[in-house]
């Protein structure tokens, strides 16, 4: 990973998100950090990182549910650099405070469907419409959004989930198509999807007395195996799909 | 195919729809036939085709994109019957009158986006939530819903149309998903996805002069085509995708 650089990590404000800013400004000790979350006024972990490193990161509002804000972002950055070096599309809903995910068909109401697609599926074909110019420059960068193994159609063998999994296969269809677009016109940009592990943040709170034991990664293991993986990936690796340890998931 | 039965053909108004509901009467000389559009009374070639077959032909209105308008159909035909034998999901959309498929990012946009996805894949999997009761009989029966290769992630090569290549992926992951739902409590049931070629419809009308000769098939030649494929499926074949000549399609 190079030293300098700036790096955008679009919902930022928590869990893995936020592990992720930390990480980075800790890798890149020259390094440039933007975050974005729905309210900055709110993320009191984020205004901490920033009291610590005022002059490396900085906060946008963003809410990946209203294009106007990702716009309005874009502009935001670029009165500050013309090029960034890495994208991370982190924001991902699976529960919300009057739905959860399905386990049969009799729980698919369209307005938690609606929702989930937003954030997971929408939200980073969205920042890639916006943000895509700021690849366009001669070296290697990636743009990598958050998806989840159960995402995958051929690796489903329990089922239920429909929204999460249905917009995580959406979202896995964007990257690859992503990847083709910029494969075009900003051939160093390398575009993925990366599976973090199931991760002990709010999103699968509720879900983690089912897991095998040692399987619930801290945010801390699960990110700094994400970087490790976004340092090793290569030209060829664009539009695919990678788990935290690197392996690639099939669709 | 059997003799009799009921058929259930969603999205039935014109094109692949309506030549399936000719088709399976055709077939099906003792059989019945329910067929869906948003607007029945709109619908002339529908009314006319009931105005022959007045006793096996039932045209109900079900728009996708409102659940409530699936849940009175399907209280409408359980008046009717308590099974059906096979289920297709049709309704379909590529281009409306102020969208079309996307070439590039900048011209994805929310509004068409959340559209094609309330059509194309929100649609047919609240047409299960509603409907799959129907096919929890002791016979075989078929779920089908028309996808689309362009839907696949792995065999995409040329990208571009992300809000319905998206919207297929999608799909095909809720069709995997209802297979494995069905496959507990309606193991005859099977559930697969249909690619049925580029037909001569209203759908691939604008992009027709962009094909190889031949490769356009008039409708009637892909629902023959498709209708046997749904014969020749087995129980192993359920939530799969498969072309029009039976040959399966990787997600």
């Amino acid at each position: 990973m190079q030293r300098d650089g700036t790096s955008f990590v679009q919902g930022a404000s928590r869990g893995i998100g936020l592990e992720l800013v930390h990480q980075l400004l800790g890798r890149q000790p020259e390094g440039h950090v933007i975050a974005t979350c729905r309210r900055p006024a709110d993320a009191a972990d984020l205004q901490a990182l920033t009291a610590r490193h005022p002059e490396r990161l900085r906060l946008i509002a963003l809410d990946v549910r209203e294009e106007k804000t990702i716009a309005a972002a874009a502009e935001a950055v670029a009165r500050q650099t013309k090029e960034l070096q890495l994208i991370l599309n982190v924001a991902g809903i699976l529960h919300g405070p009057d739905f959860g995910p399905e386990k049969k068909l009799e729980q698919v109401q369209p307005e938690p469907l609606r929702h989930a697609f937003e954030v997971n599926a929408f939200g980073p074909l969205l920042v890639a419409k916006h943000f895509h110019g700021f690849l366009r420059h001669g070296q290697r960068s990636v743009f990598a959004s958050l998806s989840a193994r159960v995402g995958s159609i051929s690796d489903n063998r329990l089922g239920g989930w429909y929204a999460y999994r249905g917009s995580k296969a959406a979202q896995n269809m964007f990257t690859k198509n992503i990847s083709i677009e910029l494969g075009r016109v900003a051939p160093h940009a390398i575009v993925v999807g990366l599976h973090p592990g199931t991760v002990d943040t709010d999103l699968s709170k509720p879900f983690q007395r089912n897991l095998p034991e040692k399987q619930l990664l801290a945010a801390r293991e699960s990110v700094a195996a994400l970087l490790q993986v976004v340092d090793s990936l290569d030209r060829e690796d664009s539009g695919k799909i990678f788990d935290f340890r690197g392996k690639e998931i099939t669709p």
